[in-house]
């Protein structure tokens, strides 16, 4: 079984005039769209195809990271569109309860504490719509501010919250208000800011059941480990920086074979799940194998080193692992 | 003849997917939609349907103010949607030339002189796509800044440019991103600041042939009259307020009978032209009249008291007289 | 009997030294002034010379609002202020207590809660001073910065100490620190956003004793109304825009009859009281009618469909059923 | 000859109402008030009075430096306040013209360079007026931000114009904003960034021409001579810090024999100059001696190891030689 | 015996070493320095040397002010330097238990309350360390922003402490930002606004046990105390401005024998003790005297007309009365 | 001959002395310390030992980084520090003309332009100094703005410098003043913003003897490429993200062996050049190697397919093409 852990919504047309709505009128009015139900399942079905197009059998969905609007004023926005979002999801996974799982996008507006919107819309989407993870945006001000670290207590109450529910979050940031570091990019870096300041923090001490997922490879992390392993020696640390980092999940979806199979030699092949985040940034045709970056079921396929115990793993049973909800009330293929 | 001289583009859903993209990647990458004819054309016969209806003969079409994104750092992002949205403008006038005239949305972007790209872009609408008039967003930061009013010399080399184009400009703000101020009650509030502004600087004695309509019947001003003729005496001003209010033009457009009066009381029959804004607030259904408070031909012609004459000023030759550029190449009906 | 509902402190020369002193000395030394009991008086007779000419018998008084200073840092400038004022304003009633009622200002110092100053004051002024009523001023910030909006629970203390003590609020903004929207116009803008504020939170649910007035006419909302006619219909909400505008009072102080006529339309003659500001932004010569525009007496006669009834409910019973407490002590004329 | 070379204002009650309505209404509208001359000579008779009392000749005097609202925005609120403060000076000298000279205050709003306001206000009343020098206010902002030290650029082109007109400058700071530093203490504290910045930029190099009068005795610098004595060691200076400080001048005004004296042995009794400020802060009773604290007269003719001439410099020369202008077209006494 | 009341830590090279790294990694990573016993030895042992050369017994030593960085972000950088120099100091104490005593230096971070850091810090220092009294830095922001002053509730938990402790604090302030204003000029404009602001507080009666000793002589204030005595006076205070001040101590490190004079004059030589923060600012050769402006002990011994017991007040006796904590487990010489 | 392009100075200790004054004091005093020759040499002999050590025959060197203080106000801070590290470096290659190049710091400060302290002191080192490259700083916020990217106008000017005097720009951030952004993990995030805007605003197009060396093996870049190959494609860019990435230089100075070989193959070994930046980060001993992190010269020769002459440009040939000035003066060996 091919288990994408890490893709995202694929909106109907009505869902973008609403987005429009809610920028323009800034969540004034204070009211969700009603979205006529085949426009949803149009969108459901043309995600479903993409997945058989390349294999995928489950896909875990969360919503577009880009166009999350933590950082658009004022706060009510980015709630009514998480909303929003996760309810297209749930609806999503309703029709196709074999092949998606949800997974929530956090209201996390930047000037306000966790407690007021994030954690509750959190709350929801699992225990009312059955959701198995979320998304965490380290930078909810994305790029306008200087956020505490993931390793801050202001934190700590989503931590609490996802080791209660027991669901883990996917690290991934949202936009980018900097005009030098766009989005994509921003992805990069902030995964690589979270790692170092989840490490640095000890939080999974204070946090043992804690489950992250680091999107899209880790960042720099995994390239840069010669770095923080000397870093880690000059600070005395008990544990070496290879083990410590064995203590988050990776993501594949970084389109580069030469890179998962460093990511798979540091992290260890246990640590690694398959993602692709298709469609979205990879979809594009890529004109050495006339297949798309983001087909890569074939490239982790041909990772030839891997055992075939290995590659279960990354395809299917670390995920299982993980998403320990996601599997609960369906029947396994 | 009827011209609505107040109305915007109804939008194809590929363009508030474009605008949700703007938004996540802040005009990152920096590049215009290309939007199937098809539905540009489904769009823009939808809004001739919505024309027919009401009996509606031509319609001045500007973009969707409170989508402009004016405050949406970086300014690349209000300038690729201006030109987007003004490019749409341009092929529903090709498709439907007796129906439709062009007014520009201009890239205010809050933080930049007007010469850097509204005015450009203002150039551009009217010298390659014939354009006839512009929209004027009194307040680019949308809420979050103290913009000069609209007398300052910031606004100068802009009304030079509309004079030399020989166009006008109509008042509207854009959104408003004070949850205290729904972008719909800034309009009104905006257009009181603007013509107090305007008329405070002796504007027009310094660009007399700058053409300025006041959108919605000109906010609060012709309804607070008494305190700003009272205001006016005790400066010593030597042309009375309401000498000074007609070097204005005021739209129909705040669907309201009795205020429409009040209006053309105040400013005059040939100062008042037609704007319904159709579609847009106005299209919700009377209870009272059965008919949406924006068909508002109905209203106009019951008013009894205006004559013949007056009643097509309103309808028509107040807005030949004043968007000149609109007529040159097209034969009228 | 004629009561002007809106009317505000004639000062002493003593009062702008003091003011002067504290905007200087930014309420160091932090004292109040001794000012001579002849000083007040003469003002005081002045102010009633002023009532007798155009038929006034009882002013309700309050401190001049566009001298509040609530954006003077720090808050202690405009709390010595409004003591010193409302001190001025006590000895008015005291000496002429049949022509005068007090109308507290608070002083609303613009980064702290209503508790800090305003509240306290409040309630000095109506359990020591005899108070019937108080300014409401929405945007304390003097347009330097974005308050919430008179629905926001920030101003929830307010109305419950207002209900308790069964004195309602004039709304009435202050100064106005932005060059392009003076004081007079700031009073207009700042209540068409008080009117939608407090009816879109729907305060008088929470509030149900809650008693508001709103200045000058309104602002633009009665001449705007299909606007919001129609917002509320496409909002869906139960009660039409036209009932819940009901729930509000309004005073005639716009100085032009065409405009009241069109307020008492709208709003009812049930909800419409005589309020002249006089002497202030009225106080200059007609040249049509070589009265005051404040001399509104007249005007109000002068509305040929108004009948009796309804013309004393404007003068006199509106206003008497409004500040309950404003007749309890004292013998009616 | 007594000269007091350091004086203010007093203002007609007219000025004080003047100033309440430039704050309230922020130079809205945007006018001089008309001050009835009997208001204006009044105070100028009571300031004579005052002179009298304690044997004062001459008064150089200045708008009342504290209430010059450098900080108030927008700028034109101070200029409207320094022309009016100005003018009234004109009246007085041209009432008593050998009672009196005029010493310009400033326009100096913060946000904006010299040349705006306050360079073209200096000029109107040396070439207008006939005044005689200038107040500098080192820190225009009051307290609310971090201006350019006097020996910036920034001050340049003032100098200029003040060697240009042949004019001093009496270094006094206006109001403070800062709830820790009154606006009194302020004063000290300015003057003695003044001369640390002043002499440190080495701006006696740059115009050698330009005369600076710091007033209050100096700040703390004469008591603390001993640390920049230190500091100018290190700094391997070529002229002692004595030297350097021997380039300002100082006025008598900290009302205080024993600082006098101190100040005399430091800078020189060529250097000193009488100035009482009087009526102003000092004019309070000496429980000691029984006489105001600014009547300060005796206190120098007190210091008993003063030479006659020493004393007349104070009393009149020092005075004579720097202020040139005010002795060119009167008749000396 | 002589006893320096104001010294400064001399710190061994590898100090420097750190607070550049400090300043660079921002306390990233976190950790304190290990620096060999024999370098502090021999920066102890120069300090030994430089008291013996002209004649001090015993110093008290704090951290170097102007090297505190309270504005430099985060508050960590702050706290662990300031535990640094605090152990240094500790160092030296033990090292020469009869010529050193320990004052504390606190983190005082700008944005943060005192218990976050700065008043554990104290505890530390003295019930661990044997510490005997403590810093105030007066504007932790370095003149970045605007600091509460010393007189505001802000700051009582810090006298709370200090009372408990029975140590007293000594007015000292830190860097200074603002590039007209340089540090060493700061200490004496501080110094004036502490003053100020706590005798206008009235913060004494509130800690009548809190003992404060105001460095470099105490800035402006005895040499403008006639400024402040008019002052109180108009304020109407029933202690005259004399007797508040003497509740306040004062060091005489402002290396001037004419100011000291006026100093023992205006405050009392029971309020003076000697303090000459050897070697620091003054370690220059004075070229009148041949000898560094530091060496203080001939200045007050040269003062004619002090008493040998005042002399010894100052020398020794007043700074045994204030800190009382200083000689209890020591032997006296 | 084995060349580590990027190293860094060694300090003797009174450069931190230095560092803390300047910070303490902010520039003020104004100038420059003398540091004895024997200390200089001490530190340049410790960095010769180092290097022998390793079986390096050159370094490049260059200021601390993390040290450059690009962020602290005011901008002669960072100038005064800049030309004392450069200095430092001059002598260093004076005193070892065989075994030390010297790469300039420049004083980028935050707030200015390129062209008021960093682009002078660029001439000044390579012309007076005879140095031969410069680091490039992409934040000289330090992590408290947002700069404008690497391709934006703003850096033009250092560009045209750089090309002129043919001198090319390592890429390396400094300090970090972000809690949650470690200097050294910013260095990495840096370098991937650096590359993707150079190459993004296709800055060698303007630029095409621009020579960019990007420290660090290219932050995240090498180990993303699929992302930005994705994104290329979809941006129907012309030129492949590989050819776009082989525009730029990258160093070895990553610490792995593993993540060096990916580099290489990415970018190809024309473009790789030996960089340790020893000593420095990586001086820590690696458990598994027995080796210093930083001892990377048995790394690279460890990596068995890359040839002779591959190994060989790594070592010395890339560096020789791209510092040009590097060997003109100077004997081979």
């Amino acid at each position: 079984m091919i288990i994408d852990s890490h893709a995202h919504l694929v909106m109907p047309p009505e869902s973008f005039r609403f987005m429009a709505e809610l920028i323009g009128g800034r969540a004034n009015p204070n009211t969700l769209p009603k979205i006529p139900e085949a426009s949803v399942r149009k969108a459901a079905e043309e995600l479903v195809r993409s997945m058989d197009k390349v294999g995928t059998d489950l896909q875990f969905i969360s919503p577009r990271p880009y166009l999350q609007m933590h950082s658009v004023k004022p706060g009510r926005v980015t709630e009514l569109w998480s909303i929003h979002c996760n309810d297209l999801i749930a609806q999503f996974v309703q029709m196709f309860p074999d092949r998606f799982r949800g997974v929530a996008g956090l209201p996390q507006y930047m000037d306000e504490p966790l407690e007021q919107r994030a954690i509750p819309e959190l709350r929801r989407c699992v225990e009312q719509l059955g959701f198995v993870g979320c998304l965490i945006n380290p930078d909810p001000t994305e790029g306008l501010g200087d956020p505490p670290g993931l390793g801050e207590p202001y934190w700590h109450p989503l931590y609490q919250a996802m080791t209660e529910l027991d669901v883990p979050g996917l690290i991934h940031s949202a936009g980018s208000c900097s005009a030098r570091e766009s989005y994509t990019l921003k992805f990069i870096n902030e995964e690589s800011i979270a790692i170092v300041s989840l490490l640095g923090a000890k939080t999974f001490d204070a946090f043992p059941k804690l489950k992250i997922v680091v999107a899209h490879g880790g960042g720099a992390i995994p390239y840069q480990m010669g770095r923080f392993r000397a870093w880690s020696v000059r600070k005395g640390e008990k544990e070496t920086f290879d083990q410590q980092l064995r203590k988050l999940y990776f993501d594949t979806c970084n389109y580069s074979g030469e890179s998962i199979e460093l990511l798979c030699k540091v992290a260890g092949t246990d640590r690694v799940m398959f993602g692709t985040e298709k469609p979205g940034t990879g979809s594009a045709r890529d004109p050495l194998t006339d297949r798309d970056y983001d087909d890569m079921k074939p490239v982790i396929e041909g990772i030839e080193w891997l055992t075939e115990a290995q590659r279960r793993d990354i395809f299917e049973c670390n995920c299982r692992r993980v998403y320990t909800r996601a599997f609960d009330n369906y029947t396994d293929r």
